[in-house]
């Protein structure tokens, strides 16, 4: 059986205009290929009612599951609970239990923060929602039939989606192994690999320079191409990592195996 | 009259899988701001060819400009060009003042480099297309009607796209001014954001917290608050700006201009 594939929509004009660097992509693409939900798309759209209601409907009729990172918080710019709400056709309501937990834990603080109307939207959740609680923060994420809704700040995103975690049904883990080799060229070697990843159609093999500039030369001298074999049977991996490094080995290269230091 | 607007396309399944950070949405998203051509969706998606052409021709229509990222190498999983032509409906051949430089630029290396199949795949390029030459490499990038195709290793795309940016037509620069605040809850000026937002519909104004964890403290002590406003209009992006700085200090904070030490 086929692995269940994800989307992550990444919600946030301070990404799209430069001025935060995205942090979650990558965390995500790694966890998620972990548990055998690979990562098939990511959009990055703006802080705009239309767009993220017309965009979660797209993606969630799709993938078998869709992420989403910011636009919870308590600004007028954090509207993706809402938007969620509308993409699903149900009222955005208060979370009674989820009200209750945050008014405990703001009262605990010193001083206490005062539960406002501010507030009160991170409490308020699409009907039938079903509250992610981490232990970074009182005000939860949220599961809604296949979406699955966190925050944008990467350290409170993290516990989110580890909480959320285990109750996703995973598929088989996709694993990968590189092969790296310094001074080969991907044009030297690009009809041999092509050849290795049509003998395991099954496997997805990507060539991937890295340049390792050194001061007052011309060219590369200390780059090299990363030669990555992916799929979920590590014996085909295996198999093709081996097939490449008998590739490089031909041609008076010196494969590295695994990630260079 | 509006800003022209752009999406881009990040093509790549090494970005997908996290084995590699992108590095290119940050810089495009801040020089695009620069020229008045504001990004306004972004998506990350595999080497599949079919993905790719409908990809191209849905945002090819909906965007003033697309840019895309990766794929334009030697290798098998490089197919970015020829998805650029099939999306177009045009053929995809040799562009022969591409060939040309290449070969130059080859036969002077030392050793030369030879002119095989896979390079010649780097100078085979949609009919009609305009490539684009930078300082990095012979192998070129290419604008098809709207769509601006650019390598996916960071400093090539950048000399790319410095290369390309005298070309496009930009709109009106996007400003803007940061206030941030140390010690400040997003919860406890919401209110008082969102009536500054109100007031300066034409701005984008955004609440973004930052956390910088005290050792051994509970809570944010070290954290606070930035808030941005961001327009065409530097006299009304001020304006806003001067009232934030007042909500910030009427509630006792002590607001710092631009971005913090």
């Amino acid at each position: 059986m086929a692995n269940p594939t994800a989307c992550l929509l990444i919600i946030g004009n301070e990404v799209l205009s430069g001025r935060t660097r995205d942090a979650n992509l990558q965390f995500l693409a790694t966890r998620l290929g972990e548990l055998g939900i690979p990562l098939r798309e990511v959009r990055v759209i703006p802080d705009v009612e239309a767009t993220i209601v017309a965009t979660v409907n797209e993606v969630r009729a799709k993938y078998d599951h869709v992420f989403t990172t910011g636009g919870i918080g308590p600004t007028h710019d954090d509207i993706t609970s809402e938007c969620v709400a509308k993409a699903f056709g149900v009222p955005w309501v208060v979370h009674e239990e989820t009200r209750a937990l945050m008014a405990e834990d703001y009262a605990r603080r010193d001083p206490p923060v005062e539960m406002n109307a501010a507030r009160m939207r991170m409490a308020t959740l699409p009907l039938g929602a079903v509250p992610i609680r981490c232990a970074m923060t009182s005000a939860p994420g949220f599961t809604m039939g296949n979406v699955h809704v966190m925050a944008g700040v990467p350290r409170i995103m993290q516990s989110m989606f580890e909480a959320l975690a285990p109750s996703l049904t995973g598929g088989v883990p996709v694993v990968s192994r590189a092969v790296h080799a310094i001074g080969v060229f991907e044009g030297n070697i690009a009809e041999a690999l092509e050849a290795i990843q049509k003998r395991h159609p099954d496997l997805d093999i990507g060539s991937y320079p890295f340049y390792r500039p050194t001061p007052g030369s011309t060219g590369f001298p200390g780059g090299g191409v990363a030669l990555v074999s992916k799929g979920v049977s590590l014996a085909e991996v295996e198999e093709a990592t081996a097939e490449i490094t008998a590739m490089l080995a031909a041609m008076g290269a010196t494969p590295i195996q695994g990630e260079p230091g």
